[in-house]
């Protein structure tokens, strides 16, 4: 656990560019003395952003300098041709070059899985990389993957997406065997389409904790530690409930704005409400994981923060401390022996 | 608008049977004087409910006995082999005879969506039948479809999910063109997988009024009329909102509990949450639709009480009364001569 750990930066992503992105590395770097950051981006931003910090945790940041930078409306395939000296691309070539064992990015998210894909090469043993968040539960939280990085998958995808999922959560929380459902549209074994199904065969055959299908609201009441699903599936769900959970904010917050009884209301139930809002604060979530590349990409939301972007950064030293990555190919290595027989 | 409305009625459905639905019958055909209804039932139980009412009403409602019931949890597959007696079959069974304009039921929804499609079987033109429910949206409600009828579906499928949508949201909201998306993970014209691309394009050259790909966020946000999908995604986005949803009760409640400053909030926040309850209130929004049959279905929930139950019934005469099912065959005639040619 005290392997040293570089991370590659992109700093010019997301809505706010160096003024979140710069100061949410150096406090990263004052709480984390093993790590190293390699801050990418445009050097006039940059420069100036990293100008305002003094502390000694600048002597474990370094620059790279990127001529241009990736828009967050701009074409995935467009970027990955022609923004050869992107600051997204040059963070992700130092992940494959081996100056850096994780890539932190907040820009557009299509690019960012495309560019990476394309750069780092899946694992052997792997078809296709899947893209994994924390979804908050009742019980706590659990991992949804693939949310989107691919859209078209087989029953023998889905299973690559559960080995890769159990062997993340294992190293991240540190449990042993986490538990395995597949999203399905009934938990009993003959429901839903023809790839689930075959794909609830191999998982039931598998070396995993599987515990069935799981239902569209399991998600926040089984308490399955992983869901395996499609990037089709798992995208139009997680944003399905980002936008349920922003419509409850919406008309909650109009409903206590009318009038002054009910801004009274507002101002009793202020903390609980605070509270409650914290509690599904995507900042604490933030970080996307794309795993099942050569090399870990960690996907922050455009939108965030220092706090927000900071958390992106702890998770992806997570992933580097605890060799995720060598331990999902070694999770995949009996079933290359068995193909071998 | 002025069509008489027959419905045959499932008493038994549902987790509370005749002591629910037997009032919301009775109170629907005292507010709709052009109104029958045929109560389905087991002799007994359908008695004692009925005996309680003494309304002018009772003379549009008569009795059709059944000898068995449809477990909630039953095998649809041996509920459509076994239960030909039962009171779901029965009341499906005037549909087919033509004693009755549209069924409407509590009970088990696979064995409902089963029996109706075995004994009904489906509409010129049509596939297979869709699920269709409301969803409460920031700007009123849209209309989502397939929600678990049919799991697997190809882009031709999705292009009757479309025009059968469409066409129920013309009759029942009494609009011209209603919009229609296709639910998708990304707006632009070349995302998705390769069933939903190839739908766009169908649904790019059909007479709909196509608005192109809705992410799962612009379920709620979008304003577009209707939202189709395969069965397999629609139903595990409806049950991961649900899902969400009850989780935010849960905490809600929860947190304002949590001692007595929380509890005196909870007091004075009561007005507004109250009505911020009643908007995302399921009651009003139930009654789910099977469209693309030889006759009407409506399923109402399980847990429905009568006032939520009578929203089914009111829904079902609505679907009778505009004539649904006429005009979904007349919108699909235009391709079958086009087909024909």
């Amino acid at each position: 656990m005290s392997r040293e750990v570089t991370l590659a930066v992109d700093c010019m992503g997301g809505d706010h560019g160096p003024s979140v992105t710069v100061p949410a590395v150096m406090r990263f770097l004052e709480g984390n003395p093993d790590a190293r950051c390699i801050l990418v981006g445009l050097k006039e931003p940059l420069e100036a952003a990293l100008a305002q910090w003094s502390s000694p945790a600048v002597g474990r940041a370094s620059l790279r300098f990127a001529s241009e930078v990736v828009a967050m409306d701009e074409a995935p395939a467009h970027a990955i041709k022609r923004k050869k000296d992107s600051s997204m691309r040059v963070a992700i070539d130092l992940v494959k070059e081996g100056s850096a064992d994780a890539v932190v990015s907040a820009g557009n998210t299509g690019a960012l899985m495309g560019m990476a894909h394309f750069v780092l090469r899946t694992l052997p043993g792997i078809d296709r990389p899947a893209l994994v968040a924390l979804m908050p539960t009742v019980a706590g939280h659990c991992y949804l993957l693939d949310l989107g990085a691919s859209p078209d998958c087989s029953a023998e995808h889905l299973r690559q997406f559960a080995v890769m999922g159990s062997t993340l959560v294992a190293c991240v929380e540190n449990r042993p065997r986490p538990s395995v459902g597949l999203l399905n549209i009934g938990s009993e074994a003959i429901k839903g389409n023809a790839v689930v199904k075959q794909a609830a065969e191999l998982l039931r055959d598998a070396d995993l904790n599987f515990v069935g299908n799981v239902e569209g609201d399991g998600i926040f009441w089984s308490e399955t530690d992983v869901i395996v699903s499609d990037g089709f599936v798992g995208n139009v769900v997680l944003k399905s409930v980002e936008g349920l959970a922003r419509m409850f904010r919406h008309n909650l917050t109009a409903e206590f704005r009318r009038g002054p009884i009910a801004m009274l209301g507002a101002l009793f139930a202020w903390p609980v409400l605070s509270k409650f809002r914290k509690r599904f604060d995507h900042r604490q979530y933030n970080g996307a994981m794309l795993i099942g590349l050569r090399g870990m990409v960690v996907k922050s939301h455009g939108s965030a923060d220092a706090v927000s972007f900071g958390s992106a950064l702890g998770r992806a030293a997570t992933l580097v401390r605890t060799d995720v990555l060598t331990r999902i190919s070694a999770g995949l290595a009996p079933r290359q022996e068995q193909l071998a027989q």
